[in-house]
């Protein structure tokens, strides 16, 4: 008789723990890049109504960075306008004030929404159309062991998972999926996880070694936990209702976003969803310090009936019901984000989590990946020194500490008592004031890195408008060969390619045009920074891509560029010619107005200046266009050579 | 022993023979009306490279209502600029002017390029996802027979075809496809048609009773043929050759479009393709009377080398070509588009065939069918009387003589010599002249139809810009409730509803809310036209929809809507909620400027009117407010009421 032994062992370069936001980013950013990945999770199936729904600007223009942008433009619904309800004279509310939701020229992307579900089913889309992932469900990590020894070796596999197959969802006591029940902000389960409840029982379990592993596995994280980390943070003591219904009101505003304080009743926010569908969030109670809300005690009568209260002198009923849920409002995040010299790392509701009200946690979740998905690709690709992935921790969780911040502040105002003839409370010109204040902050454009080894120090009298260690904004240009109106951040797609672009100025000044030639000529030199990260064979713009943005109109710009340095406009595989996408023009276009590039980063066009900028459009630098030099350096000092071999 | 008789007969309300972009054309916008519809074609296999490959602005908009614009945003190319080349003084030729592709303001939609592949291929996703349509290929009719005493009745299947299972593409004589030998304008081959040559076999035969037949079968078209009639014209004696390449040049305009006269060695046409790819169009030679171009002796070669001489002192390299052919000018047009009081039908090449320089046919044959599909839908739902497919043949028969006279003249300039300081011949003002007279035409924008029972008269004084007969222009307004920017034209789909656009002016002023209040309460009473022409049981929006345009900000409209007649904002299933999408503004977005549409479409607020607009986008009529009786007549002299069981 023969023993049939089934070593079920593999190897990944990257292992992602969860498929939520931050795993799907991940995968989808990683199968981009075609990094060897695998994605797991202890669900049965992905989100399929309720939870998150706010997409927030900066999130619009990283989906447009990683070419997703047309599918969720078909589907999110915008909401253009805010209105400000407060209690009036007679015990009933009145519209106080409105704002517009995206303040203009914070971002070419508006603020939009658009359900969890279809986030998610796009990202899976993606990534299976990228490199063929998918997402392994029912299946989640029961223990995992560290090689410390291998920490520093760039071709070991040093951490050990082991995976374990779980039954199908009919055996799990979890009803979250079924019931809508938001998980993350309830401290309750915690320690019931998954994992625990299997623990047990070794078979259908796989042996798999990577380099790195990413929890991605939400509030309840057993990456975090088997880490020994928590997440520190405190409650606010009060609890809110959430749901998804078909509204039929006679509130003239249903279709915008709503912030209403009543005198007594509390506070509700109605978000217009896609379909017809709103959003409605709904103060239900305080809560005792150290009391935890009945979960059970909350239904979606008592959530409905305390949203008509609120709403009164208007009724407001609700035809159909999609989703609800109940959540406590506390704001926590982990001590670190990284662990065993950054091969373990944790992202998303698994380090920081806060209420849903301001649309923030699904867009902080996936900004967290997809600050980390290139770093991981550059250096399982070889191309950078590991030192850039410890960037991770200090960039985002600075982010998710100000994120906290913001939230209890936030969570305050809306938590607060209105302010009436009779009582002090959150007067309207507070709500107000507190919106207009946070509006960078919450659009994701606020967000600014510190100096570290990918962010360079600044020079602002180069470009007055341009922030270094934020993400590079947009202006409109021109594409000097086809004459096209071109939304110049649109051109920095996250494909893991770091950018240098030019401002070289009006090149029919002489001065101009021998600073840019002086330029492209180191540049394009042996030592020169493209040249010399690229691998032999590959196009020369392939890890580093030069762009210019020429203060020159498109036609000259066209019977110029054959005496400009060659390294500025690459032959391209696979016919040999020239690239034609990589010379812009600042000056106004036929159909779509005048982008004023060079005022709108604040360039003078007489001096110039070259921006470096990182694959995932954040400024590491702004240099003088004789500072070739300098510019190689700061590559040099984390850039690895490919070996003359390869 | 049993003799087995299959009789393979079979009904469908309409038969389309020829799957090219007028075929499919009309089976996408038939599946998305839900019309029972088959489609066959004699090749194996849809276009594979090459062939046409302009879409113009009207076109784009016409994607835009059937809502497959998407599909097409995200793989157009557009060619911005057009550059102009003659010869200059040392036998050369030089840059002589510049022109913008698409004049600004002619439409929200931009010219673009994309090879009728492709084109294709979105139509067949299309339609499969709409009714799960799918063409049926290597299928060809053989012959038909009409039964005369059943022309008049609407439940009867006149006209019964017998249809052809073809042998599989390797028994083909044809080898158009694989040598991408453009046919559409090549006189040989007329009489040998795929039906001709199996006409003696009779296994794999269908019968197919239809209503309607309709002839998308191209330049040869068998349907055509078969009704007895033929495409009348003449040859202009010259041949061309086109090719796909992609273009290695120090021509400084290679991604733009380039129109380039030659002193003696003819002219050239290259337009910008996708993927770096250049349709080239160069000018071959004469033809005698009577001659006939051998396309055996037209090789690549030899168009390579007429490009290379006509853009001398520029280098031209082709280093990879898709595809290439050589066609004759003539224009030719069919004397009638229709038999069989309009049974059977004939569309795009079937009835005009001309010149592809100026990217007409594809779009031309597209707008035929558009035109056309939601008559038929109409009249097989029992909406309207039969007599409106008449108005298909007036429509689009001059439409195509138009067509034909444009090509001749503009053919004309492309293949007269270029004007030198030696010789009269087309001087750079003649040809920059032709371009901007044609360009409202060339663009689909400037086509209107002639008053007739579905194209009222005008009242130009009620708004001034509105032409009745032409599709209704463009302006940007701003909803109501949501208050986004939106395209108003956007907001007409093709999707069978015919639509009263009412501009009631500003309804702060207590006239114009008195007015629209008197016209939405007699368009709402019994015998208004959505009222009476609406199936019992549907939303009253679903025959004829009313769209309203104020002159006042959305915030006053979104708190005067509930004074409103409910025509204006009817209930939707399955919720019974509001249409929050109907009501709009004309004022400032937040991010997109000011539409200014009340000024645009030459409407005087102070005094509004009423604009009928058929499924197609076309204007039926321009009505003052209180013409709510001349609507309702205007709607009874076509529609036909639902039998009060339905």
């Amino acid at each position: 008789m023969t023993v049939s032994v089934t070593t079920n062992e593999s190897k990944v370069d990257v292992l992602i723990v969860g498929a939520g936001p931050a795993g799907l980013m991940l995968a989808t950013q990683l199968s981009k890049l075609k990094i060897d990945t695998r994605i797991v999770d202890k669900m049965a199936h992905p989100v399929l109504r309720g939870h998150a729904d706010g997409l927030q600007c900066r999130t619009g223009e990283v989906f447009e960075a990683l070419n997703v942008h047309r599918e969720f433009d078909a589907e999110t619904h915008e909401c253009a306008e805010v209105i400000i309800w407060d209690p009036d004279q007679n015990g009933g509310i009145h519209e106080t004030s409105r704002v517009v939701d995206t303040v203009p020229g914070m971002s070419r992307v508006r603020h939009v929404n658009l359900g969890q579900d279809r986030v998610e089913a796009i990202f899976i889309d993606a990534m299976k159309k990228a490199n063929n992932l998918e997402v392994e469900r029912l299946t989640s990590p029961t223990s995992f062991t560290v090689d410390e020894t291998a920490l520093d070796d760039n071709d070991a596999f040093p951490i050990t998972v082991t995976l374990k197959k779980l039954p199908p969802p009919a055996e799990w006591a979890n009803g979250d999926v079924k019931s809508g029940m938001y998980r993350s902000n309830l401290f309750t389960d915690e320690s019931q996880t998954a994992s625990n409840a299997v623990e047990a029982d070794h078979s259908g379990e796989e042996t798999v070694h990577c380099k790195y592993l990413v929890g991605c596995d939400g509030a309840r994280s057993w990456v975090r936990k088997n880490l020994g980390l928590e997440l520190k943070g405190d409650s606010a003591n009060v609890y809110w209702g959430a749901f998804d219904a078909v509204v039929d009101s006679d509130l003239p505003t249903t279709r915008m976003k709503n912030v209403i304080h009543s005198k007594d009743a509390g506070t509700v926010l109605m978000v217009p969803r896609e379909d017809g569908m709103v959003r409605v969030y709904t103060q239900m109670g305080e809560l005792k310090p150290g009391e935890r809300v009945d979960r059970a005690a909350v239904t979606i009568e008592k959530l409905m009936e305390k949203t008509q209260q609120v709403l009164k002198p208007y009724r407001i009923d609700f035809p159909y019901i999609d989703w609800y849920t109940c959540y406590e409002i506390g704001q926590r995040v982990c001590d670190t984000f990284s662990q065993y010299k950054d091969h373990i790392l944790i992202a998303g509701d698994a380090c920081h989590t806060h209420s849903p009200k301001a649309g923030q946690g699904m867009n902080v979740s996936m900004m967290d990946t997809f600050n980390l998905g290139w770093k991981l690709a550059s250096v399982l690709r070889g191309q950078a020194k590991r030192d850039i992935l410890h960037t991770y921790q200090l960039e985002r969780q600075k982010t998710a500490h100000q994120l906290i911040e913001f939230d209890r502040k936030f969570s305050a105002l809306f938590t607060g008592k209105a302010k009436t003839a009779e009582r002090a409370g959150v007067s309207p010109e507070e709500m107000r004031k507190a919106w207009d204040d946070s509006i960078r902050f919450t659009s994701g454009t606020g967000v600014v890195y510190e100096p570290n080894m990918i962010v360079g120090k600044a020079n602002p009298w180069l470009a007055k408008n341009i922030t270094v260690g934020s993400h590079f904004e947009n202006h409109q240009v021109v594409g000097a060969f086809n004459a096209h109106a071109l939304q110049l951040q649109g051109r920095l797609l996250a494909d893991g390619r770091w950018r240098i672009v030019i401002f070289p100025g009006d090149i029919r000044n002489k001065d101009n045009f021998a600073a840019l030639k002086a330029l492209g000529d180191a540049l394009g030199s042996k030592s020169g920074p493209a040249p010399k990260y690229t691998p032999k064979g590959e196009d020369l713009d392939s890890v580093i891509q030069t762009l210019t943005v020429f203060a020159t109109p498109h036609r000259e710009v066209q019977y110029a560029a054959p005496t400009l340095p060659s390294i500025l406009q690459p032959t391209k595989k696979p016919h040999g010619i020239k690239d034609f996408d990589c010379f812009m023009c600042d000056e106004p276009s036929y159909h779509s107005g005048e982008g004023k590039a060079y005022a709108g980063y604040g360039i003078d066009p007489a001096v110039g200046c070259v921006v470096v900028v990182r694959p995932d459009q954040h400024v590491s630098g702004v240099f003088a266009m004789d500072e070739a030099k300098e510019i190689s350096d700061f590559f040099d000092s984390f850039m690895i050579a490919p070996s003359p071999k390869s």
